[in-house]
Formats: C-alpha cells, sequence, structure tokens
C-alpha cells in the first residue's frame, strides 16, 4: 500500500509502506473509510517538533475491520469501528478513573494516513456500531476519534455545565468542535475568539452567541465585558503557545476552570499568578475513549454534525496538498479519502 | 495599645500602636479572643519577601465585637466572632462563586498581632457564633480563621471524596489541618509526608494513615507503592517551593488532583510536563469565608480539634519568641494570648 511519509520540515511523501499485519494476538487491522490531518500534525510537518527519522502520519480513523488477532473478543470482521488516536485496555486503573489516554499499556497511533491500518489492543481501543453506517456519516463519524473527543474534553475538563458562560481560544476544527461541544453542554454564552470570517461563520452555526476578534488585554477586557466584568466561568485553550495559554488563564472569572488540549510547545506558568487567579487547570492528551460512545451515538442519532469541519476533501495520494492547505490557513482540516487510493 | 510590627529580617518589635477606630462605615472592632502567627509570616520574617517599610503583623484573629460602623447589619456589639484572613464583601458575583477571597473589595487583613482590631466590611467578613463559646474551644475558633480553613480548602480544591486516597506535602499546621480535612471528607487512605517525630504524631491523631519521609523520587515512589502502583487521587500541596509542587504533581495518579494552599514562591511550571500528567490543578488564597459557617459549627459540636496544632502558647508580649520558634522549627504554630497584653 501507499501511505504518507513525513521526511522533514514541510516535506510530506505518499509511497510505499509495507501492509499493515497483525503483529500481537490483541491486535486488529482496518480497511479506513476514510482519515484526516491533525492540527498537531502541524508542530512536526512545520518543523518546530523534531523528529528523528522519517515519520509514518496520521492518527485519526475509522473504517471497516479486516481481521483480528487471537485475543481479539468484542471486536469482530466486518464491523465499523471508530477508534481513540490513543491506544487503551480500558482496563487498567487508570483507564476505570475515565484517562485512558494515560493507560499503562498506551501507545500514540501512527500510520493513519494510509488505506489500512494496524490498531493496537482492539477490544479497549475501538468502538463498533451495530450496523454500517451511511457514507455521509462517514465524516462525521472520522471527526470523534480525535477533534471532535479532544474538543469535548476541553469543555468537559473546563466544567462546562448547562447556563454557563464559556470563551474558546483557537478556531482551528478543536476550537471549533470545543464550540459545538459546550453547546451540547447547556452553555448559554459561547464566546469565540477568532479572526477569520469562514471560522466566525462556523463557530455560530456550532453555538458560538458571541464573536471577539481582539486578542491579548483587549481580548480579555472585550471577554469581561460579555460576562458581567468577572471573566468566564469557563475557557477552552485549543492552541498551546505560552499567548494562548495566557489568554485563557486571564480571561476566566476567579474560581473558573480552564480546559487546555493544545499541545503545549515552550509554555511556562508562573504558579504565583495562577494562585492569585484562582483558576481550575485541566487537560492533556484527550481520553477520547471514554467519550467515543457518546459522541459516536450523538452523531448517529444526527444531534451533532462535527464533521463540517472538514472544508477540504481530497483523495489520500495527495496527502501533501493537504498539509500545505492547511499549513497556509487555506483549510480548516484536510479529510483524505481512502477509496481511491 | 501595643502590637507587632516587623522592621525587617528577623527583627519584630512588640511597640505602641494607635488603638483601631471605625473610618469606615461597614467597619467593625474587635477586642481578640485570641490570634497567632502564620506560617506565611515567616517569608517576610525571613526577609525572603520584601516589605517597603515597617510592618504590622497578624491576619488570623477571633473576639468580641466592641463597637460596629453605622452600615453594620447583621454583626452586634458583645458577639463573639471569626472573620476570615481576606475581607470580603460577601454579595458580589465573584463571592457568590464561592471565591470570596478574590471578592472585589478584598483587602487582606493585617495587624491582628495586637489586641484590638479594626475588620473592614464586617457583614461579609465575620460570622458570629450564637453564645460565647467557653474558653477551651478559643484555640480551635481561632484556627478556623486561616489554618484550618486554608487546609480544609486544600482538601477541597483536591477533591477529596469517601474513599479517596490522599498525599499531604508538607507537616507543617495547614498541612496537619489538611490531614484532619481530608479525614473530614472521608478519606480512606491519607498519606502525609513528614520527616518530624512530633509533627507525624500529631498528623496521626488527625487521621493520617500512612507517614511518608522520603522525598523526590524517593518519596514519588513510596506514595505509589501505596496507592496501587498509580499514585494519590488527591495530593494537598502546603509548602509553596518548586520542590514541594514537583512532589505533589509527580505523586498523583493521571486524572488526579492537586490542590495548593502554600504561597508560591518563586515556582514555574512547564505545561508540557503538566499535559502528559493528566493533573487538575486548583488553588489560591483560601475562601474561607465559604467554609466558616461549616468549620464552626464543627468546632463547637466537638467534632474536631484543630487547635491541637498550637504547640506554643505565649503572651502577646513575647511574639518574637513565638516567631523564632517557629522559624527554628521548634514550634509548629504559637498562639498569642491577648488577655495579658
Amino acid at each position: 500500500m501507499k501511505g504518507a511519509v513525513l521526511y522533514g520540515e514541510r516535506d510530506i511523501r505518499f509511497e510505499d509502506r509495507p501492509d499493515p499485519t497483525i503483529t500481537k494476538p490483541t491486535d486488529a487491522i482496518l480497511r479506513l473509510s476514510a482519515t484526516c490531518i491533525c492540527g498537531s500534525d502541524l508542530w512536526p510537518y512545520r518543523g518546530i517538533q523534531a523528529i528523528a527519522q522519517p515519520t509514518p502520519m496520521g492518527h485519526e480513523y475509522c473504517g471497516i475491520v479486516e481481521e483480528v488477532g487471537k485475543e481479539v473478543k468484542s471486536i469482530k470482521r466486518g464491523q465499523f469501528v471508530v477508534g481513540s488516536f490513543a491506544t487503551s485496555d480500558n482496563t487498567c486503573a487508570i483507564c476505570r478513573h475515565g484517562y485512558q489516554s494515560s493507560c499503562v499499556h498506551r501507545e500514540f497511533m501512527s500510520a493513519a494516513q494510509s488505506p489500512y491500518l494496524r490498531v493496537p489492543l482492539a477490544d479497549g481501543t475501538l468502538v463498533a456500531t451495530s450496523d454500517l453506517p451511511t457514507k455521509d456519516l462517514i465524516p462525521s463519524l472520522l471527526a470523534t476519534s480525535d477533534v471532535l473527543g479532544t474538543g469535548w474534553f476541553a469543555a468537559d475538563a473546563a466544567n462546562v455545565k448547562p447556563g454557563s458562560s464559556v470563551a474558546v481560544v483557537g478556531d482551528g476544527a478543536v476550537g471549533l468542535l470545543g464550540v459545538l461541544s459546550a453547546k451540547q453542554m447547556g452553555a448559554e454564552r459561547i464566546i469565540a475568539m477568532s479572526r477569520h470570517a469562514s471560522r466566525q461563520k462556523l463557530a455560530r452555526e456550532f453555538g458560538a452567541t458571541d464573536i471577539v476578534s481582539e486578542r491579548g488585554d483587549e481580548g480579555v477586557a472585550r471577554i469581561k465585558q460579555l460576562t458581567k466584568g468577572i471573566g468566564a466561568d469557563s475557557v477552552l485553550e485549543c492552541v498551546g503557545t505560552q499567548e494562548s495559554m495566557m489568554q485563557a488563564i486571564q480571561s476566566i472569572r476567579p474560581g473558573g476552570y480552564v480546559g487546555y488540549v493544545g499541545v503545549p510547545h515552550g509554555v511556562s506558568l508562573n504558579l504565583e499568578t495562577m494562585f492569585y487567579s484562582h483558576v481550575h487547570l485541566h487537560g492533556g492528551p484527550a481520553p477520547v475513549r471514554r467519550y467515543l460512545p457518546e459522541l459516536i451515538k450523538l452523531v448517529l442519532a444526527g444531534k451533532i454534525n462535527p464533521g463540517k469541519v472538514f472544508d477540504l476533501i481530497l483523495p489520500l495520494d495527495q496527502v501533501a496538498e493537504g498539509y500545505r492547505a492547511m499549513d497556509e490557513r487555506r483549510a480548516i482540516k484536510t479529510l483524505l479519502r481512502t477509496n481511491e487510493a
């Protein structure tokens, strides 16, 4: 088969790769229905995060089970499944606390930007639907695998409740789906921080009640104006830079909650500032497996349509163009069709 | 009257000070039943926190109301009251969220190491008992004003619930009362990190099930041994240094909660470390006013005896010796008797 491999800064190649095979009895092999490019893929693509060697890319996936290892019990050949970007046994003490993305057997997935994929710990990582979904639902089901699960975790970590006031820092796909998640959780006011017309539009579709284009102190002042002068109950940090994190912490009311899911790059926090802000801080790699059953159900019931974040759809062999479009912010998120690869 | 004033490093003087008077119609004047020295007083006493000028010290207090300003409604002359170290109107939007120590009208109290004290915002800061308490209850009631309220907030911020496993970093008075608080909240396992026999003994009296004297990586390893190999559900950070904060974060299980109340001095956190630890982090100046009614009730009912942390009792005019004893760790916490001053 052919798959996407990153060789260095802005050097994605679509090249021959070995077909994946069962290597452990807990593995499954999937024929992917679709895959996509993650905002976090841009860190190594841009050279900000070093890679030691040519690296097969991609960690968001859904598809049909082709084969399972001998110890796989709940996942069957022929089923449609979605899995998390982090594998989990879903039975260890950490998984039982709901932190499957810190499972003692966790591996971060890669090599999903290809037509076939090996998934370790299939029973604990994958969730199957009872029927094969219709084609129109594939983008939204694919979204649950990471980008929606991550936005959902940001909202959950930020303690969004019915009636909450919420601000979202970052208008990438995760931030936009953070807006959708906050709406589903009953937030009353949802402020999207965005300067891009197309993203502002999608934020409004997903439930944003207000758009703030200012940043820094002006952005904080605007958010306070919109939240009774004291700041938001919940802020979702969906970027991962020092600036975005400080924007989030300063926009919160005393005693409010920041949920952060942007992978931090060089972010350092002064604990004294946080102490006097009374902020609650929680985040990390989203425990998507915890949320998958519920998110899949919402998609199948037609209650949410997170697949709208894919504003560029390309055949898998044009993966390099997909990266370029996201790098240049011409696209929010690129879906890659595997059926033509 | 005479009160304690800090002039510089390790230079506490007991000297003439003006009697406090009502300066705003929302003030009250108290005749203190007792006062004490706080662990946080040691930061400026040791010269680690600079002072701009000679500073009247003390912020923990309880006593009899001598006089109230014209706008004070709920607090009456002759009542016994306890107040928080942070004043609050207890009506603003931030107070209504339970963060009275971030009240829009907050002032941090000082000058309580004296026989009389002016308390601003009396209605929102003080809590009165229905009867005058007996003398033996004064130390425990005094403790609710800050040291117990702070330990309680640490446990609450660390999400201690029935059945929780809890570790406490810091064996000062706040840490010891964090142990007591965790016990009251139903924690099953309470691990006190301490190297001092007298403090270990008091920790056990307050409910500690285990003592860990190791620190750093060895301390982390011991805590993991005691918590099913994954770390504690809740850690109370009651010191405020880089080392103690890292001890707390590394001792938590993925998805666990660190409640931090040690005033941070030069503590900086790498967000990437925190991201992959999945820690919940919350802390700050304790919103004691939120907890005061409940804590006073527990003391009056004889259910808790936090006054045991006072292992040195001196007349107020020996305040300088009280500081020395705590600085040299000869005393956990010094109570100052005002009736002889």
